[in-house]
């Protein structure tokens, strides 16, 4: 699945809802699920860590169409097959 | 660009690194990450904000190579173009 079709059905399932509650809300909702996935990686929930991840991602994909960002774009803009700080692939920055 | 293919960039360019970190400090750089989205979205940053997002899917994408997720199918599993909750499109559940 592509990132902007990704992006599409998390508008066609949740964008009315989403506007409705607000981007401050929605973005708290972002918040609230990076919270559940650091939880099932500290407690080591391997079958859950799947699951939050997918979550995460759709309430990122939620907040990104409320600010009307295209996620495939941005990211196709800041990672062009290299790393954006060395411009190499693979990167070869300092090890941080 | 699929999802699939953005995680294998991610892998591509990082790794080596993600591995020599090893994934607490690297789940760490996710969290980070969050934060700097966060900051932008406080401050409004409109030409930063797409930036962020686009850093904390990537290092999304790093914490997910680490576990050995696929994120592609983790979001078509949890998400097969219904709401997991309601099993509707769109959404129907109680606002929240």
């Amino acid at each position: 699945m592509r990132i902007k079709e990704f992006q599409s059905l998390i508008r066609e399932l949740y964008q009315s809802r989403d506007a409705l509650r607000g981007p401050d809300r929605t973005f708290l909702w972002f918040l609230e699920e990076v919270g559940e996935l650091t939880r099932a990686y500290r407690r080591g929930e391997a079958e859950n860590l799947a699951q939050e991840m997918a979550d995460v991602f759709a309430w990122l994909a939620s907040v990104a169409n409320l600010l009307e960002i295209d996620l495939e774009s941005a990211v196709g803009q800041k990672y062009p097959k290299l790393c954006p700080l060395c411009s190499t692939n693979p990167c070869s920055c300092p090890l941080r």
